[in-house]
C-alpha cells in the first residue's frame, strides 16, 4: 500500500529520495484565497537546512522551493500545490558500499526485508531529507493557521541529559541558541555535552516540546481521530520519534487523580487552574495551551567502528563516513511543528461538521 | 465527521453509548474462512468486564455478546461481522446531575463544546464501555492473527509508583494477579496501594505494556503509516492514555548513538544483539519482538470532594457518586492488546502489495 | 479489503444478510442537533418493504427499525447512529439447492470465487435485503438535505419498453402508482405489461430517473471526487444497476456542440437557458437542478426453467422457486434517492472548506 | 476539500494547471520490482498529445515526461514515483478575456462559485492537460497489468451519430484511425462528419468503449466498492463524461430477465453463453471479458457566436478563440483506459484480503 499520504481534508502527497531528481509534496486540499509565495514556504525549509551550524551536518544544500501549480497571482486556488526542491549537491560515492551491508539503527535491512531491494544513495527515501515534503507542506498549514489565529511552537526540551529550565526558558530566546533551545544557558551545556560527543564520534538523542496557543475548544473527533491520537500518529510518523506524550504524558501515570484531575473556576471566563491535560480532554481540544513531546533518538550514523551484517550473512565490522549531525533534534525540530500544523488544519477542517446548526448557518 | 471507523483494510466502525441500548462494532474486512464463534469472542470481552475484582467497579454488567451477521456455518463469510452487546443494569440516577456541571478530568466540557450538547449518561460515547466494541473487534483480529502465527501480548507494568521487576515478572502470572501485572510481588503491593487509594477517595494512575511475538519482517509503510506511527495512533486512542512509547521510547532521548544501535549478528540467522528499538526501524517490523508502552491517567471518577464550574457559569463543589475503578489500568490491558491486533491485521494486509513478484506469484 | 462503508465525512458502513439475524447501518459523521426518530426513518423503509403490491413480492416482512444509538432526547449527538431492522420470515427451505448451483445473473459463482463460499441463504449479503441499510441511512441524509432546503425525488422513468411522458407526468402523482410512475397513463401500461412477464415466468428491466432541487453551487471536489463521479458510484453499486447518466447522458454523444452548450443568460439572476448538463459542470454544481439516471437490469430470478452449472461442473436445468419481484426498479426508487441524497451529504460536508475566507468566517 | 487523489492502495495524487509551470502526479503504492522507463511512460503520453492529425487542436505540446522519484537502477522502488511533464507553448493571450464572463459548457461559474477566483489561463486546472498527470499513472498502471497478464483496450465506438460495425472492427485498426475507430469505413465517414463540423465552427459528442481482457474471477468489493461501481467513478470523474455503462447497459433495461440472464454452460471449463453482464456479476468480475462505455459530451469551445453573461451580470455574445479540438473523444480514449487500468490495478491489490487460506498462504 502507498503511505506517503497523510491526511483526510487537508492531504499531502510527499515523495522523494535523498539523492534523486528531488523532494517534493502535494498538497491537496487547501483552501482558495490563502496568500502564500515561495519566499514565505523557504523560511520554513531554511529552518531544517543543514550547513547552518557545527552542530548540524556541514552538506551544503540550498534547499530551494519551487511551486509548480496550485497559486495564482499570488493566492491559493484551491487546486492542488506541487512544491518541488530540486536535489543538488549529491556525491553518491560517499553511500556506495552502503548497498551490500545494513547499518545498525538505520532502516537498511527492512527496507530490503519489504521492498526487496533499496536506494541506497544516502539513505534513498527513508532520508531525512524526506522530511523537507513535510516541512514545505507545514509551511502551508501554518499559513492557514495563522489566518485563524493559531500559532504552533516547537523548541528542543533536552539534548542527552541536559534539560531545559522553565524558568530559565523564554520562546523569544529559542532561535538564538544553534540547538534551538529557549534556555540560553541549557544551550549552552548542551552544545559544550555534542562537542565532546562528536570528539568521541558518538551521537545523542533528545526531546522535542511543542505548544499550540489559540486552538478553539471543541477539536477532535472521537473516537479513534482523536485530535491526541492523531497529534500522535503525525508525529511519531517522523523518523527517529520514539515516543509522544501530551500533557503531563508518562508522568501521569505516577500520579492519583486528585492530583491529575484539572479542576475548572470561572473567573470572567472559564479556565482550568492546571493544565496536566495539555489541552486535550476526551480526544477533543479544551481552548487551552496544547502541549505535546516527541522522544528523538540519537543518530545513528555515528562515525566509531560498529558490528553488522553483510548481505552474504557475513559478521563484519563497519565504518560510516560521510557528513553527519551530532543531534537529530534541532534540525527536527521545525519537522515536528510542520506535522503539529498539518494535523490541526485537518482536524479543524473535520470539526466544521460536528453541529446541525452552524452547517446551517454556513449554507444560508 | 466522523471518528468511530478505524483502518484501511480490516475497518471497524464502533458505536454506542454507556446507557443507550447497547454498544457494537462492525467488522468490514475480515476475510473469509476464519472460525470464529460468540464464545471466542466473549473471552475476550471477559477481561474487561466489571464487577470482577475489587480493584474495578462493582457494576454486574453481563457483556454478552451476539453476532448479528457474517458468519455461517462456524466461519466468516468475508461480509461484515456485527457484533452488539445490548445494555443491561443502566442505574442512569446516578449521573442526573452530571448535565449540568463539567466533571474535572472528563470530557463533559469538550463535548458540549464540540455537540451543542451531550448524552450525560454514565458519560455517554465517552464512558470506558465504548471500548467494548474494541475489544470484540480485537477478538476477531487476534484470530487473524493466530492464523499467522503472531502474538499479541498485554499486561500491566506499573500502577502509580509501583513498578514490576522483569527479573520476576513472567507472563504466564499476568492473570493470576488481579491487576494482570505478571510480577505477583509487585502486584500485591499495587493492590496495598490502591485499597489505601481507595479508602482515601482517590485513584491511581500506571503504565500498560505490549509485546508482541511473530511478526514477520517488512511490515509498515513509510513514511506516513509507519507501524509504529500506526501503532500510536491507535492505542493514543484509547481514553485515558496520554503517551505512547516504543522500545525504549523517552529512554532513548538521553542516550548516544553508540549506546542505542542494534547491532547485527549472524549466527545461523541473521539476529540484533538489543532490542532498542522495539522490533521497528525505519517505521518497518525488522522481524524481533516488538515491544511498546502506553501511560494512562488515574480515573478522573474520584470520590471527594472537587471545584468545578456549573453550566450558569458558578463556581461548585462536587461529589462524584456512583461505582468507578480505582484504575483504569487492569481493566484497560485487554484493550491496548485489541488495539494492538486490530492495527497489525491491517498493516498486515497493507503490507501484501509492496512488492511486484509477490503479488504475481498471488495472482498466478 | 472492505466494501461495505461508505463516504468520507459522512460515513455508512452497513451489515447484514437476507437469512441472518438482522441487517443494520451505522452512521458516522452525522452533525449533533438533527431531531429524528424512529418513525421518520420507518416512513423510508416502509417504501422499500415488500408485499405491497401484486409487482413486488409477496413475502412478508415487517422490516422494522430501531435506533440503537446516537440519539438522546429527541435529538442526534453527533456520535454514531446505529439502525438496525431484525430479520423475520426467514423461509431458508426455499434457498437450499442454491448452495449447489450458479443462478444466471446472480453473483452466487461470483462470490464462490471470492471467498471461497457464501452464505447461500436468500443471496446472503447479495440480496436486496442488503439495501435496507442504505435506505436508513437515506432517512438520515434526507433530514440532514431537509434542514439545508434540498430535496431529492425519485421515480420510475420506465419498466420494459414503456417509458412515462414527461407532459404528462406530475411528481404528485408518484405515489399513486403501484410502480412509482409520476405518469399514470405510462404506469397502467407497465402494470399490464408486467402482468403479462408474470404469466410467462418472466421478468422486466427498466430506468429509475432522480433529480435534486435546491441543490447550491459550488459543490463537488474535482478532479477525482466530482459531484458526477461520486453520484456515478453511489448509483452503480446499487445491485442490478447497469448504467449512470448525468443530464442528457448517452444523448450528448450524438449531439453537437451547438446544440448541447447551456447558455447562460441573466434576467435578474443568472441563469442558464437549457440544462443538457444535468446541473453539474466541471464535477461542481451549478445551482439548477441535478438530473440523473440509473438502468436497472430485469430480476434475474425468473420461474422458467434456465441452464447453468452446478458445483461438480454438470451441465443442469433448473427452476427458481420462491417469491421474487417481476421487477426491481419501483422498490429501488427509494434506495437510488437515498444513496443520491448520502453522498449529496458528504459533498456538501466536504465543500465546507474550499475557500479561506468562509473558514475564518466559521472560526471567528 | 482535496479532490486529486484517487485510489485506496494503488493511490495517485495529481496536479497542475493548463498554463502553470507543469502538470505531474505522484504515484503512490506502485510495488517494488516493476521494470519502468521515461520512454515507456512517453508512449502512453503520446496517445494524448495534441497536433497530431487535423482532429486535434493544432497547439504543438511536447508533453515530455520526467520520472523525478521512486525508480531506481529501471525498476520501482516501492516508494512514490513523481512523473512531470513541464508546460511549454502557454500563449496566455488566447487566453485573457475569458476571465470576465463564463462560457457555456465550461467550469468556469462553477469554479468561481465553488473557490471564489479561478486561474482563467487555458482553463486553469479544469483543462483537458490534466489528464496528463492520469495518462502517466495510468501507464504505470498498465505496466502492473501486463505482468499480471490483464489488458485494457480502449477505442472510439462513435463520433455524432456514426458509429462502429462490430462486424467490421478490429483491434488490430484501432491505431491506424485518425480517430482511434477500429472500424476503417465508420472512421472514414466519421471523419468527413467532423469535417464539416470545423467548418461549421461546431464540435461533436462520442463514445469511447473499452474492454479488458484476461482479468481474474473473484475482484470487487461489495456492497459500495464493487467493481463496477469503483470504474463508474473513475470514468465519470473524466471531464465531459456524462455517463457510464457496463455491459449492454441502458439495453437492459428494455429487456426481459429471460433475454438478459446469462446462462452458465460447462465444455471443459465453466463458460457464459453470452455476457450481457460486462464481466461483472455482484460487484464482482467473473472472469470474462469487462466491458464498458463513457458518453462524452461534444466539446464546449467552439468558435460560433455564443450567448453568456459576464461577471457584471450583463448578457453578452462571445466568441471563443484559440485552438480547440472539435472532438475530444479520441484523445480521451487512452485517458479512459488509463483511469480503468489505475482502478484494476487498486481493486486487485485491494482482493488479495478476502480469504483467510491465501492470506496464510502469503505469509507462510
Amino acid at each position: 500500500m502507498s503511505g506517503s499520504i497523510y491526511g483526510t481534508l487537508f492531504r499531502i502527497s510527499t515523495w522523494g529520495e535523498s539523492h534523486g531528481e528531488g523532494i517534493g509534496v502535494v498538497v491537496d486540499g487547501c483552501p482558495a484565497g490563502l496568500p502564500i509565495d515561495e519566499s514565505y514556504i523557504q523560511s520554513y525549509l531554511n529552518r531544517r537546512k543543514p550547513g547552518q551550524t557545527k552542530f548540524a551536518t556541514p552538506r551544503k544544500e540550498g534547499d530551494k522551493v519551487t511551486i509548480l501549480s496550485g497559486v495564482f497571482e499570488g493566492r491559493t486556488t484551491g487546486t492542488p500545490i506541487s512544491l518541488v526542491v530540486y536535489n543538488e549537491n549529491q556525491r553518491s560515492a560517499d553511500y556506495s558500499d552502503i548497498a551490500s551491508y545494513y547499518r545498525p539503527g538505520h532502516s537498511d535491512y527492512t527496507y530490503d526485508q519489504k521492498y526487496g531491494f533499496r536506494d541506497y544513495r544516502g539513505s534513498g527515501r527513508s532520508s531525512g531529507r524526506e522530511t523537507i515534503g513535510r516541512v514545505a507542506a507545514g509551511a502551508v498549514a501554518g499559513a492557514i493557521l495563522k489566518e485563524l489565529g493559531i500559532k504552533v511552537s516547537a523548541y528542543t526540551k533536552s539534548i542527552g541529559p541536559i534539560c531545559i529550565d522553565y524558568n530559565k526558558a523564554e520562546l523569544a530566546n529559542t532561535f538564538s541558541s544553534p540547538l534551538v533551545m529557549p534556555d540560553l544557558e541549557a544551550s549552552q551545556k548542551a552544545e559544550q555535552y555534542l562537542l565532546d560527543l562528536i570528539e568521541d564520534h558518538n551521537s545523542s538523542g533528545g526531546v522535542i516540546e511543542c505548544i499550540v496557543k489559540g486552538m478553539p475548544a471543541g477539536i477532535g473527533e472521537p473516537v479513534f481521530d482523536k485530535l491526541d491520537a492523531a497529534l500522535a500518529k503525525a508525529v511519531m510518523s517522523i523518523g527517529a520519534v520514539k515516543g509522544v506524550e501530551i500533557g503531563d504524558g508518562f508522568l501521569v501515570s505516577g500520579r492519583t487523580g486528585a492530583d491529575n484531575n484539572d479542576a475548572y473556576v470561572y473567573d470572567g471566563q472559564l479556565r482550568k487552574k492546571t493544565n496536566h491535560a495539555g489541552g486535550i480532554l476526551g480526544g477533543i481540544s479544551d481552548g487551552t495551551e496544547i502541549v505535546l513531546r516527541a522522544a528523538v533518538k540519537p543518530t545513528p550514523s555515528i562515525a566509531r567502528t560498529q558490528n553488522t551484517v553483510n548481505k552474504n550473512n557475513e559478521n563484519i565490522e563497519i565504518q560510516i563516513h560521510g557528513r553527519h549531525d551530532p543531534v537529530i533534534v534541532p534540525r527536527a525540530v521545525v519537522v515536528v511543528e510542520s506535522m503539529v500544523a498539518i494535523t490541526l488544519v485537518d482536524q479543524l477542517f473535520l470539526g466544521m461538521t460536528s453541529r446541525m446548526d452552524r452547517i446551517k448557518d454556513f449554507y444560508k
